[in-house]
């Protein structure tokens, strides 16, 4: 590698996004292991000289959450302290990005206590995508490039040419974000809402605000877990109409009996990206992987080339 | 004074609103003066002896924005340097939480930038009220107490009694919100929103998602500047046959011609409460003005006898 | 609880110490929880106030590693951003000391980012056992008071009343702890070395410096994971003539085989403390645990109460 | 631009002399916006790509003061986002340079403040004209130039061909920077100075020390709000029988009235430079501005050659 | 020692003023020990529990400078390690305080390197006196109280009873501070000027500015180390007619062969007070030493009960 | 020089090592010079432009040891605010390294004290030789990179052939170093050992715990000041029966006596390296230096063209 040159190297989170993201870009991949002690401690070794290289480093921090966010610290720790420029942290799903906010009494910011924890340990930049709160790019002090999957799988909506499409947010807090669904389509939203009944502290009643009857339903999120919202808010739209349903999720999260909750449901097809990898489940044929390596490595080749990241999204 | 004894000053924007909290908590209010040069530099001197005291400056941020915030920066290095054992920001209104992200390219986001030089002032803990985006506590690595007026501004729609309410967010970005006053008075929601028309990227039109006919409707907002949104959303609600409209927002902050566009409007009443001051309009009939001194008073004695906030919004 | 008051809450992989640190100390253990999502996401909750209070959080850091760690940083913010006085981080075993140095190229020095994430979280302090090196303490900024389980563990071996005893390091790196032991029983020590044979840069013979013969050996180690050193030595010290072999070891990490490899082993008995649990492994017989919890409790009284620590190792 | 390249910018305290600097270095004005909102609040937007640039954001700090100043944080902050090389901060008059110290009790030191919410927001370097006090430079981290007026300044005092001229200070606190000007004309000093009269605290008499008779007095001083001490002390010179009177001022903020106060006074000519801008004062034939752009253009140029600095003063 | 209660030590460049403090609170002196080893290495030990109190190490940095510093950091760390409540740096002459700004091409503004060594050390508040720039309070984050010795020696030479006095300032930088004296004492001052003679650089001659004739001269100024500028100043007042000439200093560094050169002069008396010890020279009958023990002792009495420090200068 | 060009300064510590390693990059010396006031204030300066340089300084920090580290801090500064791209401490022998932990109550960690005040200060990295332990680097920031003498020093062993060598530890504690010196050589080792007796706290005898017997004994440790340890250690060594003694110090410190007592001793040759000057001793025939200005030349030319520094031993 030159000094100054671009060097990418994979955590053992990202090991399949990683090297597609080296082959858009035409780059080989950096040489680097991690060890799991059977104690349970993680150990990283970059097995290169990297001096002086500005180095990206992707490690997607769920499947396991905590060793990936933990060996995360680690590899941006020895970069730095191996002489590199610069590291950015390539984060293509953040997994504590949904702890944002204190929103009950005294629990943490998981957020912000990981982007400190990234920070002290070194990074220089953060490229991210569709953080679940914009938000979160200010909990960094460093600067943050949050790309948007939306092009990409909007495009991919476009392809399957769905007639009388209604965006539909799966609940009031992401009401938002499909709005920028909706737009780029060129349609109306609908918001699933969950609504108290009465006195009852617990009942709560699912409601579809606004008019999807006759309509092609595509809901959109920002990541699944459990698959259990997407599945009630499609089982829902069908009672109130629908014609059929889709789903659009930028992280594919799916923990364990999430892909049997989609089979049963009324949906489709889900689309997911590829930024999560090793789920602990196999996939069925109603779950569509879309990459977005070629959004990630233009970043990448953007940041490089010290060319606009905001130009990929107009 | 008592050594560790609570002190409550006044900043230049929110005299009447510290007068109303010291008078809850009967407590005498400390004696400080702003003075503004002729060359518009701010200088503030505090006029007894507070070391040791455990200090409260409350100064909301608006009318003028920039002259309040830097006049808080110096009041929180003020009483840092003249040894207090700790200094707590209280922010009635935090008018720059607005820039709490880059939704665009080459943006500051600015929430963090005040929220970094508040700390790096010396403030030890943070008291704000309905943070335009409750993530922005995780700006601060100090600890945020962001209060609601929730509670106190729901108890004064239900005094009024109006019948068949339904609650309207005035855009897709603050359902989340909306949902919450809905579920206090037990109501439903709608929502209005912005949609393209066709392939014009300005002509938008304003649509209501959701049930309004023959109901209340009660738009509910954290702020108000021209009062603009409002106005236009009770229109269409009023078009779409609404009974009658009620406005609620926690910062009047009311710039100029704001109060004739609610006056000219379909808005019975707009209900704000006091954390913004020094708004540049006389306010009409139409607006009532609802106190949360004895929120903010009530969080300052909790906050200095080691009480619990959160039981307040239980 | 009292303001100012004592509060010692249990993290999830320390819940026996904690138990027995309230009961030496006859205070009442804190409520909270933790949560473990199914994307492998830890959460935390406090369950009571703690505005103004000294919390005193314990938690060892393995089994598993990275989640107990990332579990300490969120109690330490949350603790933080709740208001309280200072938060102490008790850390009875802290796995990742053992990453205290670039002793080969491009690593990361695993420890000191460790202990920046938990500066950056907001600990006041740190309490830990028997370092892996004396030198991290150096790692922080924030004062940390390591304690030594020699005492309890010496007193222990007197208790057994062995003749002639020699005590042995496993390793040249432990020879000056080692010494510590010895010259707390009043002993001569002999240190196990593995010198490398001839040309060949893998083969390397294990030796006995110092005279064993005739002796009761005792080897004395920080930590133990795979048990395997442990069984080396003593196989070496019996073939070098040795009485019996003991083994005392402040941590017992003891994953998985390791039980079985001490039991095969000529070791008659291996001390081990309760700093850690959630071991994956039976204890056997041959392996006796030790209570450091009023070692635990004596530190945590005498850091309340501002008393000497150095006095509990005089 | 080239990557790597210099970017100059304008905040909008600081258009006319940007435009001069842009000029006297042959290079392009950079593309931004700054708007402000009907509330007050500030927002700046970057208008072209400026990754890895090394940029130059010139904005002086006064009329109005706060509002510049956080305009400044705020472009600090979204070229440091925005992915710039470095971002140094020119400042031809800072305002609060003036509140550099804790003279009486209670008060802020400003200057500090200020320093700190600029290294906060992400200034790489600082440069600047003529600080109040020199001491301004050790209150940043952060390297900063700070230029100097006087050869300019001096040079057209030279270029009058004044006669028998004695250098006056205004009070004794510029004493040692007259010294300096006094050396650069090859001429003596006088002070003026406000003496206590008797026992009473209040009444001060100006006095001037030194000796001024027949001479040309050349009143130098870094800057004049209202005029007022220049006028007082050019009236005391008059009646000590100088010839006449000249002032030479590095700043010239000139807030409301100031004009007509030095119009009204004996002084033949004041001096000014265009550090300040949007005064709200017209200016009459009494005062010159001598425009300190090459200075501003040449040491930015240096800095981003790497020359030195010092070189353009000896 | 009570927790929370007073402890005072003394550093080993200040054990007398340390005692006289002590003396003046009535309390006893805390133990603690400085070794210097044969390698030129400080080590510092604190002979007795410190949990909890808040420390007040008194510590001036000449003789030897370097040595007095470090030590002074080593001893704010171990305080602060030693888990005390906070540390007060009690600076009585802080040397580095010359090295305040950048007045020629590439040197190091070193009381900011100090400031930040100091602070970074752990220190909670600096207490010192007569710094040679006010404006190194903006030196540091931390709270500094710099106290005057201007009552303590104005009164001193009350006391004397001298008549028609003119006070001094040995220079054109020190003129403000003289002002100070002169208002004191109700009298005038006069400046002392180094002037440059025609064309020759280096040809510098001493003027004074002001009347002295027939006058009982005071020069103040606030250190000095070679006598020098004193005695040179003394020669030039008797020329120009003075009728004798006293000097006040609060700093006595008196390196070698300063007392030689005040003894030669001109001077009757030189006042210095006790923040310096251990000069390397003998002092004579015209140097009378003024202590400022009570002015330090009532400070520290009065930061510890939080009351006002600037009552005492008023 | 050319911008982004390497620049080598030596501190008034080191000026023959680093003449050295200018003559082994064949590159000029920077120019620089340090004053020594007379009351003990050290002053800095640059005498060339640096701006955009990457610079190298090298001193080391003993004789005098704190006016040295100081000097240290200072360039860092004076570097850093002259506008240089980075600068790199190269420091030969870091005295303070012996204070890396907390061994008895209440002491400073001083290497970590030292390690602050160097980021402080603004350094961008550290290199420095043989650390008293390795775990110091995890005490800074900045990455640090830690040369080894070994291979030189033993290579030197290798070339006066000694036969049938033990190498011996001085102590426990440097067992593990030594250990890595009789891998280098192929040969065992030994270690020497106080062991107390009895119940005398105070009577330690010196043992040798390892085979010497008719051995050339070659004792090896990171430093010596005294001597002492060395001559104790080589005499019981002969007692022991070994056939000749010689010695290996990285840092030859040597402070007064030193070289009597080794002169006296049966060491039949010391040998060092140059990373320590100005020692206030004269050398005896016995002492041998052996430079390893090709190690630090090595490494600032790896550091500067961004090769690997782990490569130089392997």
């Amino acid at each position: 590698m030159e000094p100054d040159g671009m060097a990418i190297f994979a955590g053992s989170g990202s090991p399949r996004l990683t090297a597609r993201i080296c082959e858009y870009l035409h780059v080989p991949q950096g040489k680097n292991e991690t060890l799991h002690f059977s104690d349970g401690n993680t150990f990283v070794r970059i097995l290169e000289n990297v001096r002086g290289r500005r180095v990206y480093i992707v490690q997607q921090t769920v499947f396991p959450a905590n060793d990936n966010f933990m060996e995360l610290l680690f590899w941006i720790d020895a970069f730095k302290r191996a002489g590199t420029e610069s590291v950015t942290a390539v984060i293509p799903y953040f997994s504590y990005a949904k702890g944002d906010k204190k929103d009950e009494p005294r629990v943490s910011i998981r957020a912000r206590v990981c982007a400190d924890a990234i920070e002290a340990a070194g990074a220089s930049r953060v490229v991210t995508m569709d953080l679940h709160a914009p938000q979160i790019q200010g909990f960094f002090h460093t600067p943050v490039d949050n790309l948007y999957a939306l092009p990409i799988l909007s495009q991919r909506i476009r392809d399957i040419e769905l007639e009388d499409i209604v965006v539909v947010s799966p609940d009031v807090g992401f009401a938002k974000q499909a709005r920028r669904y909706a737009s780029s389509l060129g349609v109306s939203i609908a918001i699933a809402d969950k609504e108290r009944q009465a006195h009852d502290e617990k009942a709560k009643v699912l409601q579809i605000i606004g008019d999807v009857k006759g309509k092609t339903a595509v809901v959109v999120d920002d990541f699944t877990i459990s698959g259990g919202t997407l599945a009630d808010v499609s089982v829902k739209l069908m009672e109130r109409g629908a014609k059929e349903v889709y789903a659009v999720v930028t992280h594919g999260v799916l923990a364990a009996s999430s892909v049997e909750r989609i089979n049963k449901s009324p949906i489709k097809c889900l689309f997911i990206t590829d930024t999560v990898e090793h789920q602990p489940v196999e996939f069925s044929e109603k779950i569509e992987v879309v990459s977005v390596a070629s959004l990630f490595g233009e970043a990448i080749k953007r940041i490089h080339n010290r060319e606009s990241i905001s130009e990929m999204f107009q």
